[in-house]
């Protein structure tokens, strides 16, 4: 059966549609190692040109529930790109200058600049996901928020800012077996705290939140992805795959020279 | 002949007595392989630890003459770091807004966090060298510049960000191949500029400049490492040692985890 990694713009989304151990085609795990350092290389060459031309740039925001590989993502994905034409943006609690401003204050400014990729570790949508499941801001607030993501995401586009968004989906179970084994580790167990238990408790309101976000800001200037990421690879093999196409369709070219260069010879 | 890669504080340092092609050792290219890529094994494990405790920073400062290799060095070294923990500032010509302040304030806003690794691709150093050789600012200013950077990285330091200064040292007969390999490669010739040219009539300038700051900012707290860099994979496997080194040194631990988490069953 197939399941599409977009739906179009306007479509209700509803999460227990989408299968988050789906394969789209006959994959295995030792398959997608071949594909995933493919993808890579293609889009380490792609990313050089992106920088020497330096007009355009491309945002990835990976969103997820706790655990869902948005780490594990980013690693996979970075593979071999220069470090130095790539900007990570993590979005942790805004700090009391950011909450003196309005919520993409702070997005905003950590926008790739031209020749970069940047990825968002969460992002704006912090801001209708927590925010809503904690009831942090009014109803009334939160309902404008989507029209004012939209917008804004439109902005960077129109500044030429290519966004690729992409919701890794797990299930509830994957989550289960994941938190337990990073209770497990002595090594990753630092990272475990107990309010991750008190999050997952609101599995389901987290989960109502994210259909809203998917559906309310699937536009078509900058589409929603969603991931199935039960499977680690096919999660990494898909978000490299998308990550490659988005830099074959803007097929960066190296600038022009300077005038006169031809013959020269260093003294 | 032995080649110190960092001479006692208050040394008088001399470029031409250091060999730019030195080897310390019985290496050769192929060893070089096997050596670099442990050591960026041993550096990413500990860049983790250093992540998760997050407690103190590491300060990479790479200078060095164009074509010193400087972008060559940060792709090795930071090859299979996680990116999410690592910082790349590369300071050009300032804005009219970093113009406004003095000189080190866009250099602070730029100093890693807790937990990561920063690499400065320039530097301060750029305030002291091409700022001396095009006399951009007067004799009097200049002069308590050395003192002011010797006051700001001590200051850095205590605040427990270890800083590792290296300057990649090449010939200038080295030079002259890089820049004309990359006039003579149509993929990188945009690289060059006939401003290219122009500097590298300064070459004895820039070296006195830089015999200038490396003696006076040779400092016990942050000392000078002097990299031998016309052989490319020399300066890669000198560099990542230097920063396993490092790493090694600060030994960090996985912070302490909760009270109460043995035995949790999650649900």
């Amino acid at each position: 059966m197939t399941q599409p990694l977009t739906v179009p713009a306007g479509t209700k989304i509803r999460l227990a549609d989408f299968d988050a151990r789906h394969l789209e085609g006959d994959w295995t795990k030792k398959m997608s190692r071949q594909e995933i350092s493919s993808n890579t290389a293609v889009s380490r060459d792609l990313a050089y040109r992106l920088y020497a031309e330096n007009r355009r740039a491309v945002l990835l925001v990976l969103q997820g529930m706790d655990t869902a590989g948005k780490d594990g993502t980013i690693r996979t994905v970075m593979t071999g790109i220069n470090p130095q034409s790539c900007q990570i943006a993590s979005f942790k609690q805004p700090s009391q200058l950011e909450l003196d401003h309005d919520f993409l204050w702070r997005i905003h400014n950590a926008v790739p600049r031209r020749g970069n990729i940047g990825i968002f570790n969460r992002s704006h949508y912090g801001d209708v996901l927590v925010v809503r499941v904690h009831q942090l801001v009014s109803e009334a607030e939160l309902e404008t928020r989507y029209d004012r993501i939209n917008d804004f995401e439109r902005l960077l586009v129109e500044g030429k800012v290519t966004i690729l968004k992409c919701f890794l989906h797990i299930s509830k179970e994957e989550q289960r077996e994941r938190l337990q084994a990073r209770l497990d580790n002595p090594d990753k167990r630092w990272k475990f705290s107990k309010g991750d238990i008190a999050e997952r408790k609101r599995w389901d309101d987290y989960q109502s939140a994210y259909e809203q976000a998917l559906t309310r800001c699937n536009t078509e200037h900058a589409p929603w992805h969603i991931i199935p990421s039960d499977r680690k690879w096919y999660r990494n093999m898909t978000v490299s795959r998308l990550l490659r196409e988005t830099l074959e369709k803007l097929n960066p070219k190296f600038p022009p020279c300077e005038e006169g260069l031809e013959g020269i010879v260093i003294h």
